[in-house]
């Protein structure tokens, strides 16, 4: 926690204000939302796991404040970081599992300024849109909350080829099980890790029918739910 | 991690081996099989949050090594125990999240003498059926590892009366979303505590089919997936 470079400092990021309608700031407003390179994250500090779990409980009333680059840094890594060297299908291990590591999950981050792609191995946020799509994510502090994680499944992901051994993973309803169970996994590292740093977490639904357009996903894509995390008020 | 206290001490459990075919040794061979009162659970010790993080994976090469009394306490208050006092619809916040704090999901845990209810408000195991029926999880070492938590979601606890704000929650598609998501929230917390402790944990497809029965489900519960934990070997 060292460093307190601000997320929102970045340059044409800072001037937006308000919600927006994304299709039309896209492309007129914001053309030059830049990547955010993370700062690596810290591997040690706040409470421990039984610690945690202790404290580990659902705040929606979320204050406006910005977290720190490095606090957005440790957050995503905590999320769906890479921890280790390549596992199973030659893909690099992650904190959170996924169904024959497929790593079907992406976490489409919005923040005041724009939407990013979390691009786990090079950790680094990709822009998806820019603008305020943070009251997508809900009524109430979530839509002015400084972040709404939007988990979003790739059903491409399970098409790993001859030597997959799960046969039942073309199956629509089996995916719908594990992409359902692999956002959770993600979704309680960030619980706890909200709670092992005295941040606030809300797990809840979403807009899903707009998102799908305004974050361009594409109809292999489906847009399951939001986390919005900051600081309690 | 003072006590050692084995569960296996059981009286008429610990002659139990090998497999079994559930619904004959439930009332022949083992009928007095016992509740267990778990001791309190250790909210103390081991890793932190990140540095558990840092090492989450999966791990299937998993001991018969029997665990300790205290750790199962400890592992099943982590996955899904009371940690605060009432919270939505006047029911006890829980270390992980669920729909409308439903509680919807129930943990079935397997021991190598019989499958167990966890209840949370009295950390207690309350008796399923006697037998071993750990072979249910899988084949390889889970079906020779300590533990075996069956995941159960029971549809009854959706149904939350007038109060309710969830207008989409009796939805069969809703519903699942939501047992499926609330699933990986408990089954990361078991990751992040087997990590955190140095135990091994992974998390799999079950037999669905003889365990409906097996287990005496209602039509109201679905089994979805199970996770086995033991020490590493």
């Amino acid at each position: 926690m060292k460093r307190r470079t601000f997320v929102r400092t970045l340059p044409a990021a800072t001037i937006l204000a308000g919600t927006a309608s994304g299709s039309y700031l896209k492309a007129a407003v914001y053309p030059d939302l830049q990547p955010i390179i993370l700062p690596p994250p810290e591997k040690e500090g706040g409470k421990s796991v039984l610690a945690a779990l202790q404290e580990r409980k659902t705040t929606r009333n979320i204050s406006p404040k910005p977290v720190p680059a490095q606090v957005l840094s440790n957050l995503l890594w905590a999320a769906f970081g890479v921890n280790r060297g390549l596992a199973s299908f030659n893909k690099p291990g992650r904190t959170a599992p996924s169904a024959s590591n497929s790593q079907e999950i992406d976490l489409y981050v919005s923040l005041s300024e724009g939407v990013y792609l979390y691009e786990a191995v090079p950790h680094r946020l990709t822009p998806v849109v820019a603008g305020d799509f943070r009251g997508r994510a809900g009524r109430g502090r979530a839509a002015t909350a400084p972040v709404n994680i939007f988990y979003v499944a790739d059903l491409t992901r399970y098409d790993l080829g001859p030597d997959q051994p799960d046969r039942a993973i073309g199956d629509p309803e089996v995916q719908k099980s594990y992409y359902y169970t692999d956002t959770g996994f993600i979704a309680q590292n960030v619980y706890l890790f909200a709670a092992s740093q005295g941040l606030a977490a809300w797990f809840h639904n979403c807009d899903k029918e707009n998102t799908v357009r305004e974050f361009n996903l594409k109809h292999t894509q489906r847009i399951l739910f939001t986390q919005t995390v900051g600081y309690p008020e």
